[in-house]
């Protein structure tokens, strides 16, 4: 078997390139954490320069010519995987002309501003225009996306976010949902509405952030290779072998800072836990936004609302707090379902309304069948029958109310509720293979499941498609049957 | 006039250069306070790739190219002065063969590594062949440093952090200063002798910090544009406009970390005042490293031990410590004479010996009139004439006691007492121009004290040499004895 030395070649390119983007998370991990205002301006142009550099390494004619070569090199299969990303990842950087990425960015940032300004004032009519510009644009983008790539325009934005995945599967399974989803919610608040209210004691900062740590201790966090500090919108960001998570805390809620430093910790740890022999390399990194989402989601809704986790949860806030609270009473206010306007602040149950009503709307955007003009009405309408709210002439919290769309960012939302499907049918066969999560967490037996998470979707990288990833895992591909009966088991 | 278009071009890619800097300094910013440990790895490969990078730039033709075109170009003085500048890194960035930069960093990893234990250990007769090899690199690296600017080898290494200084000038210096230096230590010592004992109670880490970041208000630190951290070492990093400094907390001795943190805001300061329209660009650089190490002594030395500033300072002490020390209490704590052994803890007044004897031993390693085998007995004879103090078969608290020797960097410790010394006569204008500095800062007028830094030394960047910088500041050249006069003056 001869080297296949344009592979290794390539290897290093890709190396190099990731070596950049190292520095490209210090930098945006700093300057949502640490760095002063008076740095922004300084950071901004380090971190454009940057920007432009990776990009040049990955538009390269070199790449594309190895590529070329490498494909007929006698490669193992997980050579091949990552010789897959690599494709693809250098697709991505090329089929886009300079001049519409500069565009984008310039618009993107204007709208961008504008909206933090428009939405505090529900000012439609000021956004309008401006999201019709992006839009405009991000339909160019769409259409140059796919027609590399041989998608329909919106499953090219899609594929950004979660390759592999198209429009028409999601529909599919979006539609089975809204058969049933708006009637359980309906039966879901009859069920909870003799629950007793409970009020929640302030608590400080510091003891907030000791029992954070406390917390990610026991979820398994290596604190040798991660941090927890502060930043206004909770996030994970740094590299594998140095995640660098936040929270935010509130003096009136200490679930709004315990349940997000839970979420992020879900993500780091698939980061942790990504396979070590293929770090630097396409194939070693994270799957997809949507499998990145299930991690989370499974730390945040299916371990830390679950029975099993409850209890010893319960006990280290009580320890840190000084409350007084009993499990059920925790489980009653983390599992408080209520429809509201702000997908941000949605419950487990009501979540995916959210989403597919902004699918639908993406998507209509995105092949002209829906206005900019016609989103209010559009908006109202959808809140209207899948939650039985308005929006009418509440467009802030409406269509607004997102920072998505004003930064050209179509196709990303159906990654949450494909998250939270994937992390229910990631338990189903958990449960099939090592019996009852609460049950496990109840015998001290937590690391089983982080162990079968390790095994069965950290370790695995980008080495296998979402499809063979989740199929080699649970033995199918998605079924949002797994994510149904979670909600009816644990909310009726 | 034409429009200089080759300067300009020049001057886009030493800001791209700079860019690039600022990501470097981000990084090693973290990665001494932030940054887990199991972070390392990666970080490192990260950091080398970005030196490569970096040095691409430095050493590409098209820079060689362009310096030639832009000196036949109209250009203003500042632009000329800049030019100087760029022709200056670019010389040493193109001077050195890559294979002996790749060398020396591979020898002096190694020797650094090994040192730290070495050191512990007080194997001199380990730590010899490794010094010896390294040295012998450095000889190298001098040889054609010096060929390539017409310098002697030991100037080539002095030149890289003095630019325009020669040793014969730093000769002449030292040699008067030892005429009458060992015998003022021995008259403090007596004249102290008859001081107080006094106790340093201890205090939490959390009222030092508080204590620190107040100090550095009073000092005109702005955290806008920087914030203070914790580091094994104390430094001052970052880019000009976002200062990262940190310190160290003993919680058995305050003193250790309020000092340097004056000492590394005095650092940050200059940064800070760097001009703004030369930012990015060779020009708008600190001077030097004598310049920069003028900078932080004059505020931990000349203002800070003064009595103006040491009135607020103990308020300031007793307000967030609790303690009760009057002025003159902490005039005598920081203001003891005590020779030693350890360089990094002297006093002001012994540490001038510590640095001629390096000086010394380096001069004469370089150009191989001493031999690594006989330092310990030169540096044992130079203690006992300077301290009357004896390192015989006590390496690791004499020749082996510095990281600067092992990692290669000889020709810097000079810096440190220059920096003293321009920080004497700086004080000595400003006397001249704005009356006694204690009074001035008694009357609450201590902002025209940095006024006047802002405008003689901060904004002037690198658009004046050291010695036109420090001569349009102070009507004269280097003259040491403006420090002669401070240290009978403080101390007699
Ligand atoms: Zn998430
Ligand atoms: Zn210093």
């Amino acid at each position: 078997m001869t080297t296949p030395k344009h592979y290794q070649a390539l290897s290093q390119e890709f190396q190099r390139i990731y070596h950049f983007q190292h520095l490209q998370a210090l930098g945006d991990w700093d300057q949502a954490t640490m760095m002063p205002m008076g740095g922004s301006h300084g950071r901004a142009e380090a971190m454009a320069e940057l920007a432009v550099h990776i990009h040049q390494l990955k538009t390269a004619p070199l790449l594309l010519e190895l590529l070329d070569c490498a494909d007929s090199e006698p490669l193992s299969p997980s050579q091949r995987a990552n010789l897959t990303e690599m494709r693809y990842q250098t697709l991505q950087a090329n089929a886009l002309p300079s001049a519409l990425v500069q565009a984008k960015t310039q618009l993107t940032y204007q709208c961008e501003h504008a909206w933090r300004d428009q939405r505090k004032n529900n000012d439609w009519q000021g956004f309008a225009p401006n999201l019709t510009a992006v839009i405009d644009l991000v339909r160019e983008e769409a259409q140059i996306l796919g027609e590399a790539q041989g998608l329909s325009p919106y499953d090219a934005l899609l594929n950004k976010f979660e390759p592999g995945t198209q429009a028409c599967q999601i529909e599919q399974v979006f539609n089975e949902v809204k058969t049933w989803l708006p009637d359980l919610i309906k039966q879901v608040q009859q069920h909870q509405a003799s629950r007793p209210h409970l009020t929640i004691p302030a608590s400080s900062v510091d003891k907030q952030q000791a029992l954070s740590l406390d917390v990610m201790s026991l979820l398994g966090f290596d604190f040798n290779q991660g941090r927890l500090d502060v930043s206004s919108h909770p996030f994970s960001g740094g590299v594998p072998g140095d995640q660098r998570i936040t929270t935010r805390y509130e003096e009136q809620d200490f679930l709004s800072a315990l349940f997000s430093t839970i979420h992020e910790t879900g993500h780091a740890r698939y980061e942790q836990g990504l396979p070590l022999e293929w770090r630097g390399q396409p194939a070693g990194q994270a799957r997809s936004m949507a499998i990145h989402e299930s991690q989370s989601l499974f730390f945040e809704m299916q371990l830390a609302r679950g029975k099993g986790l409850l209890s010893p949860l319960t006990a280290k806030v009580n320890q840190h707090l000084g409350t007084q609270f009993t499990a059920t009473q925790l489980e009653h206010l983390t599992t408080q379902v209520t429809p509201g306007l702000i997908r941000v602040d949605a419950d487990e149950v009501t979540y995916p309304c959210h989403i597919m009503l902004r699918f639908d709307a993406e998507k209509a955007l995105v092949d002209g069948s829906l206005s900019v003009a016609d989103l209010p009405d559009f908006w109202d309408n959808a809140m209207q029958s899948l939650l039985g709210l308005s929006t009418k002439d509440n467009d802030r919290n409406g269509c607004m109310q997102d920072i998505h769309w004003p930064v050209g960012e179509l196709g990303y939302f159906p990654s949450y509720t494909l998250g939270a499907m994937y992390a229910a049918q990631l338990r189903g066969a958990i449960e099939a293979q090592l019996g009852n999560i609460d049950q496990l967490v109840s015998d001290g037996k937590l690391n089983r499941v982080f162990e079968w998470l390790q095994h069965n979707i950290w370790s695995k990288g980008s080495l296998l498609t979402t499809n063979e990833l989740i199929t080699a895992a649970t033995g199918e591909s998605l079924n949002p049957q797994h994510f149904k009966r979670h909600l009816f088991n644990r909310y009726l």
